[in-house]
């Protein structure tokens, strides 16, 4: 049997952060340098959090996000190998759901329905391996959890981080083992 | 730490079954009898089983579902020793995942976004109970699966099963152990 990676969405297969910063823009006329969003939560980041956070909620936010790079290629590799699931917390957005559902159906369509959960904790997910960028899903993973570099957790020394996609695929090649 | 329980939507707290005879008589002029539904699988005890298949697809089925018999009541009384989270396979139905957001936003309120997964396949959700109507569920599951009785079950033989929500509740109670 494969092992299982569980994969997040947001800023690890998804430029929710690029996505973030040329909304604000449009929105409120404000460019955010991707620099000053590095080590803070994301929505503080921006000169007005509530302003930020309000873009959440706005229809096409998910949907229209763009692929983190090698994203695709990355997930192809891993599949031959490994049982992917994608794991996000996407009911915090109710709104997001059917987005992000169809936002997986377009880029990802090699990944099954069966293998898509959107949850809120990601607690009770049990797989061996676990790639995200926060902390609060890694903490309490179950099996291997992998931290994906994002500009809010770059002083974060908690657990094996990779900063791209390349080191992700090649971190769970070292870790193949038909069990 | 309380002990957590997965619980199923479909036929589990919502009457999908009702539901469903409903709106075929509705739209085909046919009532089924809940009698012949017994056990067959759910959309081949139709007169038409395509046509049946196909209200699942409509705006509004999984919204407007009724409530099965006691199971507001059940989840209050369960939810005071238990951490519960409802797991539903709905990604198999994509404009269902907003409509059974919305459900039970208005019939559970006091279950929490965190708590609410939509998913395919649940092998991988890991808690120490599943309560669900499906071998295809229970079967993989890694705690103590548990068998909700529904018309298209009542000939299986696998997995303790619970009749309706009076004896899921008094089964869950004999099983409270703080871990």
């Amino acid at each position: 049997m494969k092992k299982t990676v569980a994969i997040d969405m947001d800023n690890v297969i998804a430029d929710i952060e690029t996505n973030w910063i040329n909304l604000y823009e449009q929105e409120f006329g404000v460019r955010v340098d991707k620099k000053d969003l590095l080590g803070k939560p994301e929505d503080f980041a921006f000169p007005d959090p509530d302003k930020a956070r309000s873009l959440l909620y706005k229809p096409g936010f998910f949907r229209n996000a763009p692929l983190m790079a090698g994203a695709v290629e990355a997930l192809k590799e891993i599949q031959k190998d490994f049982e992917i699931y994608i794991v996000s917390a996407a009911m915090e957005f109710p709104n997001s759901l059917l987005e992000k559902h169809d936002w997986l159906a377009e880029h990802f369509p090699f990944i099954s329905w069966k293998n898509i959960i959107f949850c809120g904790d990601k607690s009770v997910i049990s797989t061996d391996f676990l790639i995200d960028d926060h902390l609060k899903n890694l903490d309490f993973h179950k099996g291997m959890p992998i931290l994906f570099t994002a500009g809010h957790n770059i002083n974060v020394n908690k657990h094996t981080r990779v900063n791209n996609w390349t080191e992700a695929v090649a971190l769970l090649k070292e870790n193949i083992e038909v069990v």
